[in-house]
């Protein structure tokens, strides 16, 4: 059996939010705009069958301590204390049923669910819509189920947390119809089912079990808990919400609010709207979750889940001052905003659900975040024209960067945080192509010709300044890194990964850009351009074929005599077999790839021994989302089986108990989570479902 | 020679904001809404003579740890880390001038000033004007003076900080004419000096040594640094602005956000007006501080500047949703919302700096804080009519409570956390009598007429049902205690100041209540009511002096038997005192009290060993505002001579180490400060200077 002590990301689609829970411990709660767990005590228990208050809950909290020492000095005031009366439900005890929008756990006579579905958002610049309003509501469902049906007895159910925000302490929310607790006007809790009571206290017991049930609540304690009495022999199901609201600004650099702010004005309202659709969320939910699990194995059904709410929880829909829409996917632990080599890995996904993201993303990149660069060989300080790229991200922790410039890429650097802007520029490229190709919204690209071809020129001049040397392949740095070199997006891998020029990752990437952007460029009539595309992409193809070892294989860095072999280097047949191309003239490159990968894919060399997926045989770096991207590529294009060793290593990176707390974690080193944790990349996951 | 490693607050007026600096360590920085200092890193540092690249910055800090591992896990980025190059001033080589509005530090070749005057307030309700403005503009200005006369070399000099905000990353502000750093909306340090760059990074030294100075700010980083270069030969100041500022909604129950955004619409606003008005703010820190320290020791001038900042970060004040203004003053580490019995203490500091905050807090208590109760014995469940009384508090942690009721006062205790139904009851009736006559704003005293009469007829009430048996002296507990006694704003300490009923310290506070409000309804023509709360009044005092004991003290208790003996009994005379009432016909009261203090006022009894107040003689718990105020009573009404031994020993109180991170603190247990911290009461202290 599986470890169920994982956390899990529950969340609205674009608030930037999530109700983490599921690892031991007070380690999840509301988190709104973290880069992890919020850490709070999250309550949800049930009176004990046979004591009188006595409590089981879930574990999602420590034992507490008492808090009234700081106010009660000499410890005069033992009236005040309550002994604790609540248990962890055994962790042997209780089940879980997870999927992408359904998470539920059971224990003796409770069951606690939370629901999640990811409607499609209406692109908004078509106007409001009660579909865009219900898309982005940013509330989360809650059910607790007690089956009390075989007791005599009245019996207390609770459902609660501790806040931690620093600012605005827990309050009390009690309207017409509607009661909870919260803190300021950002995150809360709450009901409209009748019969519960609200309450604030340092710990669950001062409220349940209070000896003063006419007391009001104790607003200096940071504990809100809801609570109503389950009358004996019923079954009972109760509806919570729990809601997130950013009322003001939400970034500098581009000033912006939430988007939902056209249609909400105060958390109440976001709470009340979220119970007002728990039948539409419940129904949605359920077909959400049969389609996000369609024909994949139980391991690829849980981690596709899981990647799905690791990504949502990530997504932050925001609207500048005037009234456009601006898609962010935060980044994880990092929160840098809209990576570009993240972009392109989720692409796939975003298509899927929300295609209008992505010209989004695209059209911001070519608005503030393009620049112009010239480029250098290793070790000359000649400068040659370069051309158009893009930053590596469009800023960080709710502050977009300046114009032209990432929160990440430093100049003087050979290693991590150095640029990347030939691989952004592909990623730029291939994105554009993708986008338009596959939604067919040719106006689009027809608006975008000046910059696809200044991308085309910019990646002829990072081949070789001299057209008659060009091989297709990246051969320069930008002179941004003043003298450094460009690296990928394996940031911290070793050179065989990190270095950008001559990278087979990157020369097979490329490849297939010049093969999208040949078809754009044909599509949109510029026959020349076309026809150099083509040619840049034959180039690009002979000179990876050329780079074969007698082995079969292909080193990571061509021609520089590194040993390292990797998988990556079969990425850029993504592209071109999602958009259906026909590879059947570009059969020895991918025969080759085949054969790489074969040979590769062996314990020591890609492969750990516990059979999980190692991305470079010279370094214990691996990315899961690059797994499940070449896993789909091996097996829809490349013809290899299904993996099913590697899906189980896989799964239990996850749920290694020093890994499950971070929910999905992309970077594993030798399968421990070491970065990238918290992340949404794993969306790529979705290449393993049958269109 | 005294420690300069303290904290202390630098506050604007009315912002709930500090940059709390002067504990070794990253202990201070730019404070928010906290109920304790930010714990961020702060720089302010000067490049050596003699070693370029390397540095000597207050100490502020700790030494920094590199966090580049978490994105380079393999350890291949040694090309960006930097080594340490920023070293503490010794301790012992800086020195510090500490008053109310300016505090420097001198160290080296460097300065470092922070000046905070605190104008006073014109009354909102007036309409807006230039001097509102500028009252609560919610900025601090900072002064770096850098003396590189002596030297042939240019010499970096820097400022900065590390942001802790959960929420909101590091920025960078570069407009025309302010450069600066600071965290979302909320909080900024800035310059307009020409001349300054700015840079983040997770460490100062990637800042000021990068060795790409063309780098984008690393906005990845937590550390905003600003630095510019100074000329050899010259003598340099530069001025900064720490701003603050709440863009939204800044309170729930009741809707407010910060009045100051009347006149800004964004920090930068903030950063630029402060700027502009750094020769005013110097000019009248300078007057302000003179004026706060005229008459006093050293020691006293130090507490008193020290209690007037800790006050000033405190202050919150709001503008409800109909444009009223609303005064907050949050109760230090606790941070509860307007305590009553916080404010009548501070109520002579807030009379002398703004008046119009006492009527505003006390308007607010009747509209929205007011209850009816009834009364009982104890011991018996019959009840009688209570009547009018106050809640303790307003709400806590920018959370309004509902109506009548506090965030701290529960039912079923006798001890911390009780009902404070009587106290409360004379607070205000104190605190409305005071404000009235102090300021001869007899309309608001007429407006308070039926409110004063309900007050009096709550105070007979609690004294006993029954006319005949009444004493003057409180003997009942409010119902709201279910069976539980009500307490005293001494919540922690024993029976001999916690128990309301019979209490010498309230029955002396009523005592003076009945003499104020009798002097009211006299004033307001209510000659019936004038003579009984006279005739209580005189009940009260031929109480008080029947429970003088054989050794000329009385108990804590009256009637009760407890050996407890306090200094507190005397605090009912200030306010007679204050406002210059004649006390002669109360000579007998007094000779009693003075004889009480003489005798209590003994090592042993009410003083530690080391001099310090013990304010009752069966507790180690004091509250050092409560002895400024019991100082100036003493000495101001009943002729003792000023306490040097104990002065000295309270400033050695506050210094302490155990102690001086929080500021200015009021509880100490034995001398360490184990509750109340960072707190605002202090400024009972403005009763130590004369008028």
């Amino acid at each position: 059996m599986k470890s169920i002590q994982f956390n899990a990301h529950h969340s609205p689609v674009g608030a930037f939010a999530s109700l983490t829970l599921g690892f031991p411990g007070a380690k999840g709660g509301l988190g709104h705009e973290l880069k992890g767990p919020a850490d709070e005590p999250f309550y949800v228990g049930l009176e004990e069958a046979d004591r009188e208050g006595y409590y089981q809950a879930l574990p999602f909290f420590e034992a507490a301590e008492d808090k009234s020492a700081d106010y009660d000095v000499e410890g005069h005031n033992a009236e005040f204390s309550y002994p604790n009366r609540i248990s962890h439900f055994p962790w042997e005890s209780i089940s879980r049923q997870f999927a992408a929008c359904m998470d539920e756990w059971s224990a003796g006579d409770l069951k606690f669910r939370v629901i999640t579905p990811y409607p499609a958002v209406p692109d908004p610049t078509l106007g409001d819509s009660e579909g865009l309003k219900n898309a982005i509501c940013p509330g989360v469902l809650i059910e607790v189920e007690v089956d009390n049906s075989l007791s005599q007895r009245v019996r207390k159910v609770f459902l609660g947390y501790a806040g931690s925000d620093r600012y605005d302490g827990v309050r009390v929310i009690d309207q017409k119809g509607l009661v909870g607790v919260g803190q300021g006007v950002s995150v809360a809790l709450a009901t409209n089912e009748p019969g519960f009571k609200v309450g604030v206290a340092w710990r669950p017991e001062m409220v349940i079990n209070s000896r003063q049930p006419d007391n009001e609540p104790f607003l200096i304690g940071s504990t809100g808990i809801l609570w109503t009495a389950v009358p004996p022999g019923e079954k009972r199901t109760y509806r919570f919400a729990a809601g997130f609201f950013r009322e003001g600004t939400a970034t500098t650099g581009i000033k912006a609010r939430y988007l939902y702010r056209r249609f909400f004005n105060s958390i109440e309202e976001v709470l009340n709207h979220t119970l007002s659709r728990a039948d539409s969320l419940t129904a949605e939910a359920k077909t959400q979750d049969a389609s996000f699990a369609t024909g994949l194995s139980e391991d690829r059904a849980f981690m596709h889940a899981h990647a799905v709410r690791s990504y949502y929880g990530a997504t932050e829909l925001l609207e500048r001052e005037d009234g456009s829409p601006l898609w962010v996917v935060n980044e994880g632990e990092y929160r840098m905003m809209n990576t570009l080599d993240l972009t392109i890995d989720q692409l796939f996904f975003e298509l899927k659900m929300n295609p209008w993201t992505v010209r989004n993303e695209l059209d911001l990149f070519v608005e503030r975040y393009a620049y112009e660069d010239t480029i250098q060989f290793p070790g000359d300080d000649t400068k040659y024209p370069g051309g158009l790229s893009f930053s590596h991200d469009m800023g960080v922790s709710n502050n977009f960067s300046s114009p032209g410039n990432s929160s990440y890429e430093q100049g003087g650097l050979k290693g991590c945080f150095s640029y990347m802007t030939a691989e952004q520029l592909l990623n730029w490229s291939i994105c554009a192509s993708v986008y338009g190709l596959k939604t067919g919204d040719f106006g689009w690209l027809k608006g975008k010709r000046e910059t696809l071809k200044n991308c085309l020129a910019s990646m002829l001049n990072r081949d070789n300044p001299d057209p008659a040397q060009r091989n297709g392949v990246i051969s320069l740095d930008s002179s941004r890194c003043f003298g450094g070199a460009e690296i990928t997006t394996y940031d911290s891998l070793d050179v065989s990964l990190g270095q950008a020029r001559n990278n087979l990752y990157l020369a097979v990437k490329g490849w297939a850009a010049y093969k999208l952007i040949a078809k754009v460029f044909a599509d949109l009539g510029l026959t020349q351009e076309a026809k150099t595309a083509a040619e840049q992409a034959a180039k690009a193809e002979a000179t990876i074929l050329a780079a074969v070892d007698t082995d079969g294989t292909m080193p990571a860095i061509i021609g520089e005599g590194v040993p390292a072999r990797l998988i990556p280097a079969i990425e850029g047949l993504v592209y071109l077999d999602y958009l259906c191309f026909d590879l059947s003239d570009s059969k020895p490159l991918v025969e080759a790839l085949k054969n790489h990968l074969t040979t590769v894919l062996t314990k020591g060399v890609c492969k750990f021994e516990e059979g999980g997926w190692k991305l470079s045989s010279t370094s214990d770096n691996s990315w899961l989302s690059k797994i499940y991207l070449c896993q789909a590529i091996a097996e829809n294009i490349l013809g290899f089986a299904p993996d099913l060793e590697a899906d189980k290593a896989h799964v239990n990176w996850l749920l290694d108990p020093a890994n499950a707390y971070f929910a999905w974690s992309d970077q594993m080193l030798a399968g421990k989570a070491c970065g990238s944790r918290y992340y949404p990349r794993g969306v790529t996951s979705t290449l393993w479902l049958s269109e």
